[in-house]
């Protein structure tokens, strides 16, 4: 056997300590480094034996890592991060403001051809496989309609939005789909949706002392953007009841392609793909540690640039020979 | 615009002519020509303005044909078609006898490595999506379990087994999944599931006048690999009913991974993707048209040799460009 693909994790949240926990469950793989803004004495990880060293010394140690993953947000580190360090390692990052797409992609790959490396940019669920399914579904059936729903599942923004609210001491966000437009997608109705009729929005708050629910309720549900669309349900709880029924990650979704053929398009196919999990950053980072052995794999094949989940040939995610693959999978 | 794909199709039974359908949908697309064993005077295609011509004469055609889409059977056709056109085309089948996947890609790799051409086996729905499915998920979810369930659909070869019977004169034969483990899979409790407890099959029997009921229901479910393992139900219809209520060529099926992760593998997770074809045949035409465009710009890009689903990047089955992929659908 090969070496084992050594790995450096940046940043050590949620989505760090996601694929810490993901390259254990891959056998090709091990953790080189964990690379912190924190006191690399204050961060105490799972793995004891890897070093971990401040993000400063960083591309000090290029040459023992094979591919980083980066593990910062979207809003302001990865924008700077990955093309920063796209010269100097292959990476991977989990990029998901939608509307900047283009240019982080521009960024990176300027950066990583400079550098002769492989980036990753993107790569998660949405978007990542949702991505791909949305891809493919219109792909093999050109005359149709997708749609994605997203949840049951805990939105970190929306939650985020609430507790920012004058009064409110914590809060949970829920998005869930709406059961009959669901049902409705399936039945291959290709039914038009507004905002409202896909998505519901639930939300569990803990007040602060004397304050005003009935205040906070409207101020919830009139919020632009992120609730004044949606049918909001809130609920008001005490922080004991948050932490003990909503303290964990889960999200999924949904993706339909609904399409027809024949000669008068009188055939109809449904394709579906949906996600029940039960930690988003877990999943998240177990997806990022497939496309991390692509980017090392791809690499070594001599490609370079920018990469999305749309530019890898399946087989570079598998750790399986391509015979194997042909022969147990196929 | 660039111009056109040219597609060729060779043999036009459901396939081919789920292949014509397709291509009609896919605007960057024509057909070229048929090619056909039987006397091409004889067949009536939806295309009158295309060329019907004798197979004999096909390869005198190379150079007007991008693609060549080969739509004979996995039996007898494929195994010799592939490996001979392979040279000379750039082709795409949709072979599907698993255990001679090994051999049937060696053939057309070192035929479309000859003559310069990439070469698409197995592609289709399954082998083909669902095999990709797999693959997905056994490289993001590595701690895990894969459930593959067929139907509810027409299984020709089912329905052919029981017309060798004797006494019979017409029949057709649906597998059907049970739901039961269908959800026992999808709650994620990972069970270990024998061939009864997956599908069901379900006949309907045309008799020939006398024939003994009782004697074909039991010769039926006592065939050894077709129905011997199942539970199955035999009903037996007249003639009118079979031809009115089972005419069409619906199935489906499901691929479902479910893993774990988390420090001691707490965290559940389920991915399904699943598909309700209202034609068997026309679905396949419509994957094989979407990687006859991969076979033909991988070929442009300088690629060569035999193919599968699991090595093509996601990007050449699109008629959009890269950024608009990025753009719009990441």
């Amino acid at each position: 056997m090969d070496r084992k693909i050594r790995i450096g994790i940046l940043g050590y949240g949620n989505l760090g300590r996601g694929v810490e926990l993901a390259v254990k469950q891959n056998k090709d793989m091990e953790i080189a480094a964990f690379f912190t803004r924190r006191d690399p004495e204050s961060l105490k990880t799972l793995s004891p034996e890897v070093p971990v060293l401040s993000i400063d010394v960083a591309i000090d140690h290029k040459d023992e890592i094979d591919v980083l993953i980066l593990c910062g947000g979207s809003a302001k580190d990865l924008p700077i991060q990955s093309p920063e360090f796209a010269q100097y390692f292959n990476i991977v990052d989990s990029f998901d403001t939608h509307a900047n797409i283009p240019v982080h992609f521009e960024n990176c790959d300027k950066s990583a051809k400079e550098g002769g490396k492989v980036a990753f940019i993107s790569v998660g669920w949405d978007p990542g496989m949702f991505s791909l399914q949305r891809l493919l579904g219109e792909c093999i059936l050109p005359e149709g309609k997708d749609y994605t729903f997203w949840g049951k599942g805990v939105s970190q923004g929306h939650s985020d939005a609430i507790r920012r609210i004058d009064g409110v001491a914590d809060a949970k966000q829920y998005t869930i789909p709406v059961d009959e437009a669901l049902e409705a997608v399936r039945r291959g109705d290709n039914p038009t949706l507004t905002t409202r009729q896909k998505h519901i929005r639930e939300c569990f708050v803990v007040v602060k002392e004397g304050a005003d629910k009935a205040k906070i309720e409207e101020e919830i549900k009139t919020m632009p953007n992120y609730f004044a669309d949606y049918d909001t349900i809130v609920n008001f709880i005490s922080q004991e009841e948050l932490d003990r029924d909503h303290s964990g990650i889960p999200h999924g979704g949904f993706v339909i392609r609904s399409g027809n053929t024949g000669e008068g398009g009188e055939t109809k196919h449904v394709v579906e793909y949906s996600l029940k999990l039960g930690s988003n950053p877990e999943f998240t980072a177990s997806v990022i540690v497939a496309y991390a052995r692509a980017a090392y794999r791809m690499a070594k094949d001599g490609m370079k640039g920018a990469m999305t989940v749309f530019d890898v040939a399946p087989k570079y995610l598998s750790s399986k020979t391509n015979e194997e693959l042909r022969k147990n999978l196929l």
